[in-house]
């Protein structure tokens, strides 16, 4: 089942895409595509609706986040081998843990905006994982019960505020429009092995990343065991897993985002995000 | 003014401190302590309300956080330049900045769990920035027109967690009941100044920090101005400015949590907060 939050940015309402890529209107089955209604049982209960009987929705509108009132926003680093040894730092041991500011929340076709004087923007491809359950102390055995399903998170970077500016990478990882997620959120048992997924993010129609989620160092279960046990995961909950080789950064000569730019990205059986980069305005 | 938010965790009602210390109820004229209620106009209609018109609320109910729906929960690093000695760290050119996750908010009052397995699990009083109104790009000789109020927060900490794991302090500091917030949002205009604060924190009756404001690397009004580039301010959001020396972690011998330890920590004007260490437990 793939679940999407379409319309205005702040006015979205629930809806799904049917199997035959139509967007239909979930809004008289479910106020929002939140907590309850990521929650196992709720679930079940959508799977089972006739797609056909649900009203489809005219024209393109936009997509928001696919999720309602995102309460965490948790990102690994360095969760692939071959990427941790393009940005020249070791394999962690352990995983790496930060968390992106909400505020950076953004639809997955959003404009992304450059911060005033901002000179290493980057991009990242990453799956996203949606937790459905709360998760507190969970076996890796056991991890994939909290889990509604998947999507795509562009984690976007200021790389110069990430690591050139004094510690913690947050500084370069939450500004306005950094977190495009989306299109879909993908319910869990639509996933063959969400260990065997195809990642890739072009930039002006040429390819920056290939990748697979294969070559995870720690895979999702190993993921979601690891933070139940530092924080409490709530339902609605997104993390991002970490980012394949060919970002900006780790390219020879370096790349980095400049006005105008377009980033494409998606994940087999996830879809695709598209974004232009903007100059920085005031948002409300 | 004095707002507070009391009752059972989750079921908290807004309520105010009246100028004899008692509590009064206030969700008569506000839904909650929340964005909406700490814009500008709206804390300059609460003032005006005659306090003994409120009514009274009988016994001693638990305190909640006195922010409904916190968004970010934003802390700075290492702006005290005497804890940044005693951490055995260069006080930072730029303000350190890391989240802790919401999840970690908890009651001024309500005991703090030990991770399973922790051993070095550490105290920080800090002083809170409220924010009241969005902020984007603001000056600091604009800032303090974003800010609702400021409040007392006990930054806890697992410093294994925190520095021996492999990157990122978030790891440390996001744990369940990790972020202790108030007991009271004191509006901005009843702080004379807000850079001349007492800050004090004992363990078990026993006095471990003592600080005062006047020598925080980064004011608050720095400290706004700077995040305000990184990511949107938003109201509600809690801004935890950084702690004082003596921590556990910076004493000789080093001194770190146990069960059954009580931590008592208050600032000037801003109330009082206490909190017994116990053993993690499933909460809902």
């Amino acid at each position: 089942m793939r679940l999407v939050r379409y319309g205005r940015p702040g006015k979205e309402k629930p809806g799904l895409i049917d199997d035959e890529g139509k967007l239909r209107d979930l809004s008289g089955v479910i106020g929002d595509v939140d907590a309850a209604a990521l929650a196992p049982k709720s679930l079940r209960k959508l799977e089972k609706i006739a797609q056909s009987s649900l009203p489809l929705v005219r024209g393109n509108p936009r997509f928001g986040v696919p999720v309602a009132r995102v309460s965490k926003f948790i990102c690994i680093g360095l969760n692939y081998s071959d990427h941790a040894a393009e940005a020249g730092m070791a394999a962690p041991k352990e995983p790496i843990v930060f968390l992106k500011a909400i505020s950076a929340l953004s639809g997955p076709d959003d404009a992304v905006m450059m911060p005033q004087g901002a000179k290493k923007m980057d991009w990242e491809v990453e799956l996203g994982i949606v937790i459905g359950s709360r998760a507190q102390y969970v076996s890796e055995a056991d991890a994939h019960k909290y889990v509604a399903g998947y999507t795509v998170v562009n984690d976007v970077s200021e790389r110069e505020y990430q690591l050139e500016r004094g510690g913690q990478w947050t500084k370069g990882k939450s500004f306005d429009t950094f977190g495009p997620v989306g299109p879909w959120l993908v319910t869990a048992e639509d996933i063959y092995d969400v260990q065997d997924l195809d990642l890739y993010l072009d930039v002006n129609g040429k390819r920056m990343q290939t990748g697979n989620t294969s070559t995870m160092i720690f895979s999702v279960a190993q993921i979601v065991s690891y933070l139940s046990k530092l924080m409490t995961l709530e339902p609605g909950d997104v993390i991002a897993t970490g980012t394949p080789p060919g970002v900006g950064m780790g390219r020879k000569p370096q790349r980095f985002l400049k006005k105008g730019d377009v980033m494409r990205l998606g994940i087999a059986g996830l879809g695709e995000q598209q974004q232009e980069v903007i100059a920085w305005k005031a948002t409300k």
